[in-house]
């Protein structure tokens, strides 16, 4: 379980319930994940957090389902379980179909792979690529 | 310098030309990246790095500037040097504008962050999560 | 199950028996957590592992909750399910209060999005940070 | 140099002016870190980024201090080359001393290893720890 | 469950089955692990990362048992729970005793301590360590 | 440069002068490297990271070679450019030829990769491997 439980809705105070009512409106759902509600014991992390994601992932010059699939790549990256499954879902809601989703982990595959030779093939930077 | 230094074109055997040649022509440039030259050593390791690179990265469910700010967001969040350099400049060439770029970066650390906080707070993964 | 399994008190080598009294001692508990029992198949690397804790966990210029708490910190950013879950019982033993441990993820999780911030947008050093 | 090169106070606009000076008064010096300069050119991430920083850095349960070199320790955990040289100076300042900063390493050394052995062994979590 | 299930031979197209024959063949195995069935939902990186997989654990300057050893060590330094389970069993398939994983663990650990003190404390390299 | 400096072999203690006599007569060479001479200001951490090195990386049920390059291959995966260089040239001095490299590098690469398609793809470990 998580490290101190989870605030559910009807045990929470009004400044908690009105981030989760914030997060069920933005997100068009009647509900809030663990996550939240694992945070939700420290309102201020829950709070700072959940503003900081809804402005990084709002519309902007990339579109939701970009930023979505961004995260997702991330999150597999850094191997966090719990991240993968949520925003394998959060994208799957925005509409990234399954071959998108393979297309996504070939790239994560092949991004670790080759940062690691960059890396021990101890490469320099291309002139080129340091003139911004 | 790299760990075996660079093959450079004029010095390369028939086959790395030939793998130097398809990667310029892909790319519709006239240079190759300090990274393959260093991978050259190895030719097994160029070749099958390069075939894998130009089929994951080749347009698909998702278009090409997307694949390289995916691989962008894996190479910052894995802290690559190289990596960052050289697929900030193929991004753009790509078409990502400043814009997106901040975009990106954005939601490489917040989702850096939350992978963390799920994984600190010890999350268990939502029930409505797991279903395929 | 722990690959080996775990070696349990009554079944230990007196050399191993002698390490898990150690470990009870100084912590002043009546059992050995999985982690040791795991470790000590193979017993160079209990001992190594165990005087190399209790040395640099002892009390010194800072004391053993603040080096639990560092302990915690890097254990949450590598998200080792093992580590937090038995540092985080270890730091509360030690007195770490649930807002002293809302305070420590919130430093992980911020330290994990600047980090990548800091690399992704090429930052050089600053010169007055390179002295000494 | 930095992606986008840096955004001298001279040059800024009044909004991210507003931030330089926040950040000086806050920490109380007359100049601004490369890394607030970089992140300038996206005035959001920029102002998102300090906000956050500045809360989550304020004294609370923990002090300053503490939550410096917890900063610290997941900045050389991460192998962040800026964020090493930056979080030393900025926890030198505070107050840490070179016998602190070398148990800082000790511990962030040790963690990163027992970390390792802890999931290579994979080691079940303990009932005991389980409990909240 | 993995993210779309696994593809099981039976419902499996002629291309996957192909694949799956070559991995029973090549490993002198009748069954198929979960991870390629996972990727089959994606027969192109099914295919890629069996045929690279292949050639690069193939017998070449170093035995198959130390590429495995390697295998293992990487994957234990990244914390992927499949990965040690799966290369554990694979490198003892090939030979690896107790004693000799007990070694490869030692040093995994031993390396990431020390990755994160040469970091930590920002030492440069060695001139004679630059010369190829 | 390194924090605090190098501890240069005149300017040390008779502790840390014993320390740096056991590296080179270990190695057989006239010389200490800078990470030694960095993390000499803390002599209790010098002595513990040298001894432990000392004891890991010994002749046992693996031969120094391989155990050089599991070094390797773990430091190429961290990205980690001290540990890279120093450890390259201490592999090559055991015997690791060119095309040796090359193979690590290789498994390094791919492991890196599939860690995360076995991660993104949230694959089950099979019953097989969990048996000890």
């Amino acid at each position: 379980m998580a490290t101190f439980g989870f605030v559910q809705y009807d045990a929470a105070t009004p400044e908690v319930r009105a981030i989760y009512d914030d997060i069920m409106a933005t997100r068009k759902v009647d509900w809030v994940g663990n996550f939240w509600k694992a945070l939700a014991h420290d309102p201020a992390t829950l709070k700072r957090t959940w503003d900081d994601t809804k402005q990084v992932m709002a519309s902007g010059a990339l579109d939701p389902l970009v930023k979505e699939m961004l995260y997702l790549a991330v999150s597999a990256s850094n191997q966090c379980g719990y991240c993968i499954a949520s925003h394998t879902a959060a994208a799957r809601k925005k509409g990234m179909t399954e071959a998108m989703f393979h297309e996504v982990m070939a790239v994560v595959g092949m991004a670790n792979e080759t940062n690691r030779l960059a890396s021990g093939y101890q490469v320099e930077i291309d002139e080129r690529f340091k003139t911004p």
